[in-house]
């Protein structure tokens, strides 16, 4: 009976009380809720709305609907980078180790790629044996020894949410700020953290891409970081194109190794340092981000953060050998230079279509049930605001066979666009939002 | 991909066109959509609304989801009569065999009862043996041999119907005026009616309790069967009191029989001449409603109204001796009278306290697949406006053991409120509607 009241309250445009959250959260954890019930409230939610009370309640209903990693005792500050997720975006492949190699614990739980953007998870798996369904305990058990763990969301964490979560993907009840927000946070505050930063995705290839709703996202999962003790940052990034040059989940972990060794390209390392410099100050291990980025490019120049991801990748189960050599990784049997078609400006790279051409090149995954081919996708070099010769090398497709290359030419025609004058693409960085306010980013 | 898309465009208020929720009831009655994105996509209709045609294309779209009844070749006007249901509202018990008494067949398909409200299918299966699952094919047989049919809706009838109405009794998306409206609508033009007429009940016990909103899907019907070529008539009845005395399965055919018998008590007789008026008129065996409740009264008087019914009873397996000697009926174990508690004016007698108060004594159901027991209820013999002495008998309680008869008397003192000051009822009948819109009805 429960369900139906609070159905009928949210249809009604009412409020639901943290305790209703609670009972919900567990009751559907637990199967007691029927998907269908689940599915009208979502909807009901949707459209008329949750305020800010209703969404920290759902939260914290969704968080404790689980366990949590307990992680006080390791006397190191934990702290983790959740991205609203893109296209080539694999800071955290960068960012878990390079972070951790300077102290800072980061007890990392991503998700698995949906819709047209990747997924930390699928690109980590294309590294041969590597797992990222660790128990709850072993994620904590490595997380004492090494300072890292780079996880999917256990079965113990929250689990109400992770329900929620495929349901809403099925009820196109995904693009609602309260929803998503609380989605997040109830599986952040569970790590156990002490900081949190957030890569907030903006533009055509982001899953929000208006500016005015990403900083509201922003500014309710800072504030409901806050109301559980783990102050967080959000920077505003630019998702209008790719981020890097690779998009493909191996292609990606070999940029990433890349950039782990110094040659990272430049907007990945900006992108990678900027939030990196934000989390060992959220740490308190750096007093000010200047003083962060140089410790951050140290731990790269060191080596160290390489030899980071080879100990997580040698503890979760993956061949390290890979660091050094990223021939190991899965490769492509096929691979075809793209030329540009005509002389002009590249005027834009639109995320969406290389992140769709990547599933139609079996890379991607169109529900969270199917098994993508790890070694597909593009290494894109032009990038916009490039001027190009007819005939120009823009971009290499890797494909399994002769169709997914024909697959992979279509979608980049229909992702490039060379124009006669330069777009300005957004800003690699544009905001920065804390429990403090919105502030511009400063331009590099 | 089709109900996430629909889901997303109606979500976003967009229209979902009739090809669209042709396809959809399709798939839906095939077990090709899930319930929990038909659930959202409900919910997303019960709030964002459907318009007049997407209301229209929904009524056929679950028409076409299955068969129809096919009876153009008997050479008789079909009729039927719909019930927005109430709470001792056994209409139809009397009405289809009086009515098919004339020799206009009355295919009726009834529903169950549901929340405070009584169901048709419950109280004709009430008497023993009766069956009302008939088969389209027997129930087809029946209306060519004796002019009537009185059964639930068959799984061959709008199965996209069936699930959603279930699926929506689940979800809090019953109260919408489009859904209720098709869902009705679906199942009767499946009846290859020439004619059908409503009881829009309204009051307090009503499912629709506002006017407005009964006046509106009154219209909504009317349209709906006009555009099918089935032209509907609807009167708006009172339900702010049960209708007649018995309340309760097995008691209320006993009250039907005796209306069949020419005792029925006045306001049951009154709302079922004048919806049987208006069939015959429909129907064109009677020139005006005057004329046709000569007819009905004819009907009652020479007895083939009863026969009538003993005739359906015995097509339908049931013991038709209950029309002769109603004591076959299943009879509750204990009874006892309920009395005024004080002096004063019955200002009100609240159906739904009736309604759930009977749930509460084992007689109705709370879920679908519940089971009755037929011989529970009331006989309320006192009226709203009756003047009363403490100790003046105004019920009686029938229930299967004491603690049931404990039930019952409290359901009675919340139901029953007895004041200084009588409250004027609603007018037993106040409005005609028909496709040249709305009158008031003439008062007795």
């Amino acid at each position: 009976m429960l369900a139906h009241r609070l159905i009928e309250r949210k249809r009604d445009k009412g409020r639901i009380e943290p305790g209703e959250w609670r009972a919900l959260a567990l009751a559907y954890a637990k199967g007691h809720v029927p998907d269908y019930q689940m599915a009208a409230l979502l909807m009901a939610c949707f459209l008329n709305g949750l305020d800010r009370g209703e969404t920290a309640a759902l939260t914290e209903a969704m968080l404790l609907s689980g366990d949590r990693l307990d992680l006080a005792h390791i006397g190191r500050p934990r702290v983790d980078k959740h991205s609203t997720g893109g296209v080539g975006d694999k800071v955290s492949l960068v960012l878990a180790p390079m972070v951790s190699a300077l102290g800072v614990a980061v007890p990392m739980m991503s998700g698995r790629s949906l819709g047209h953007t990747g997924g930390t998870l699928d690109k980590l798996e294309s590294i041969p044996g590597f797992r990222t369904d660790l128990s709850l305990i072993e994620a904590q058990a490595q997380v004492e020894e090494i300072g890292c763990v780079m996880i999917g969301q256990t079965p113990e964490i929250a689990p109400a949410d992770k329900k929620m979560y495929a349901l809403r993907d099925a009820t196109s009840t995904v693009e609602s700020i309260s929803l998503i927000a609380a989605s997040i946070m109830s599986k952040k505050l569970a790590e156990d953290l002490s900081g949190l930063v957030i890569d907030m995705k903006r533009g055509s290839g982001a899953l929000v891409p208006e500016i005015e709703r990403v900083l509201e996202l922003a500014q309710v999962m800072i504030k409901l970081g806050a109301d559980h003790g783990c102050p967080a940052v959000a920077l505003v990034t630019a998702m209008d194109r790719p981020l890097g040059r690779a998009c493909g989940n191996a292609l990606e972990v070999e940029e990433a190794i890349a950039a782990l060794k110094g040659e990272g390209p430049p907007d990945l390392m900006s992108v990678t340092y900027a939030l990196g410099a934000e989390m060992l100050v959220l740490a308190g291990v750096a007093e000010d981000t200047e003083i962060a980025r140089r410790e951050l490019e140290k731990s790269i120049s060191t080596g160290h953060a390489a030899e980071q991801f080879q100990k997580i990748i040698d503890a979760q189960g993956g061949n390290p050998a890979v660091v050094e050599d990223p021939a190991l990784l899965p490769q492509a049997a096929e691979c075809e230079i793209f030329t540009a078609p005509r002389r002009g400006f590249v005027a834009r790279i639109e995320p969406r279509a290389i992140g769709r051409g990547i599933i139609e090149m079996g890379g991607g995954r169109t529900r969270v049930e199917d098994i993508a081919d790890p070694g597909v996708g593009f290494v894109i070099t032009a990038r916009p605001g490039d001027w190009v010769e007819p005939g120009e090398p823009m971009a290499t497709i890797f494909a399994r066979d002769r169709a997914g290359i024909g697959s992979g030419r279509l979608a980049l025609k229909a992702a490039v666009v060379i124009a006669d004058e330069a777009e300005p693409p957004l800003p690699l960085i544009s905001h920065r939002v804390s429990a403090a306010g919105v502030e511009d980013y400063p331009s590099p």
